[in-house]
């Protein structure tokens, strides 16, 4: 990937991933400065590297924070565990806007493409999509590893993708996990993990199910696009599922070689699967 | 209401409304004979009564029961866990139905519609609801107990039914979590109870969330009525709900006064919502 040679701000949730766009930034002798989120990010991202934390709901501080460290370009990396407005103790900047856009009526992705909409619009930051900086992670078409889904598993991938595409539409959840034609479970808030695990216990014999996991229809791409990784692979081995199906060109692969070697050693399928 | 003289066939699943239709019966000295469902009816409800079991593939052996025992009319109440083909081990009788309907490609409405048709067209059985016989139990419009959603648990409400209704169309579940504008959980074949139970550790601090429970569009109405009873009074209490909505007319209510005075006993609500 070309690098700007902007300073990167890095606006950090939970997971790997912001250490991931670290890692690049240094491979790349890109400027950066992480903005980690409390309760959220990993601390252990922030050794060695020039950072601050803040609290999601104090927006004035952390903007402030921002342009002090002479950043330019920012990218949101990492989930973040959305609060009620109470929890998020929003500051005198953060209120305003939530006020303006009516915090409560709006889903994940609504949100984000606010939040996203004001920094640049508003407050004249550039927002770039984790992409541009991790390229070769991005999930390509076809299976990824030495497995590949047969006949029953392609027709359980293309019953998940009917399913991630409507539920996206009500901007619900990322991902689903069906077996046989049964969907054994939905996302919601409580995150791709903790469904595969509940999944466990609701298998039913004979083959096992498939993981489907893809962006909303008309998805904000500059957060929260649909991730997986070497943990997600775990999971789904232990759940007994047969494989995993994401959105080619629009899943962020985590580690990708660890990934890939975690489903071969198990015998299940990664695939990308084309939007249609 | 209004029984009918036919000796009545109770196809059995889990919980309590083979029991309540059971009670009915015996109120109204209709005639009336159990088969239960190995696996899924509760043992307890055979007890004392003209009754036998049979496995959920045994189809041949369900319908000679039937014949035998004079039975002219059918009612199925009770959930039954819905296994894979392998674990079905269908007999002669069920494997034709199965590969003539196409079981797989079903979902969990589309597969009662195509057994209640096979039921009436070709064995020249009748099928009626449960609400024919526990006609008192259909929630009624507005507010059962003492307490009344307020203004961001009708909100919450909205968004429930909007996102049942969709998820309906997919024949997924039945029943969702929202709190504060935000899903908790979605309901796919885990089940309502361990939908609430799993929204207990997902919940945000103030106001807590509805439980919105309703039926399919177009859905069956004579098999799989959403249905409610005392214990998804309890889980909601324990995962800190303030209340649950159904959809008024077709959603069953086991033990009516029990759980409204549940209900009111810990402060939530209970309310019937008209389709829009």
């Amino acid at each position: 990937m070309v690098a700007s040679g902007a300073k990167l701000g890095i606006l950090a949730g939970a997971g790997e991933l912001p250490l991931r766009v670290i890692e690049a930034c240094r491979a790349t002798n890109r400027p950066f400065f992480v903005l980690g989120f409390e309760g959220s990010a990993d601390p252990a991202i922030a050794a060695g590297v020039p950072h601050a934390w803040v609290r999601l709901g104090a927006a004035g501080e952390a903007l402030r924070i921002l342009r002090e460290n002479g950043v330019a370009e920012l990218v949101m990396v990492g989930g973040v565990k959305r609060p009620s407005v109470l929890q998020l103790r929003p500051d005198w900047h953060a209120a305003k806007f939530f006020a303006r856009i009516g915090y409560r009526a709006l889903g994940d992705d609504g949100l984000l493409k606010a939040v996203i909409h004001e920094l640049e619009e508003v407050e004249g930051f550039r927002v770039v999509g984790v992409e541009s900086i991790l390229g070769s992670a991005v999930a390509p078409e076809g299976p990824l590893g030495r497995h590949a889904p047969d006949e029953q598993a392609r027709q359980d991938i293309a019953q998940g993708f009917r399913i991630i595409r409507a539920l996206g539409a009500l901007d619900i959840g990322q991902a689903v996990v069906v077996q046989q034609g049964l969907v054994l479970g939905v996302e919601a808030i409580e995150g791709t993990d903790a469904l595969i695990e509940r999944c466990r216990a609701l298998r039913r014999e004979g083959p096992g199910g498939v993981l489907v996991k893809g962006a909303k229809p008309g998805q904000e791409r500059r957060a929260d696009l649909p991730t997986i990784g070497p943990r997600t692979i775990a999971a789904a081995v232990a759940a007994g599922l047969r494989g995993v199906a994401v959105d080619a060109g629009s899943t962020i692969l985590i580690d990708r070689a660890e990934l890939v070697a975690a489903a071969d050693r198990a015998g299940i399928f990664v695939a990308g699967v084309p939007a249609t």
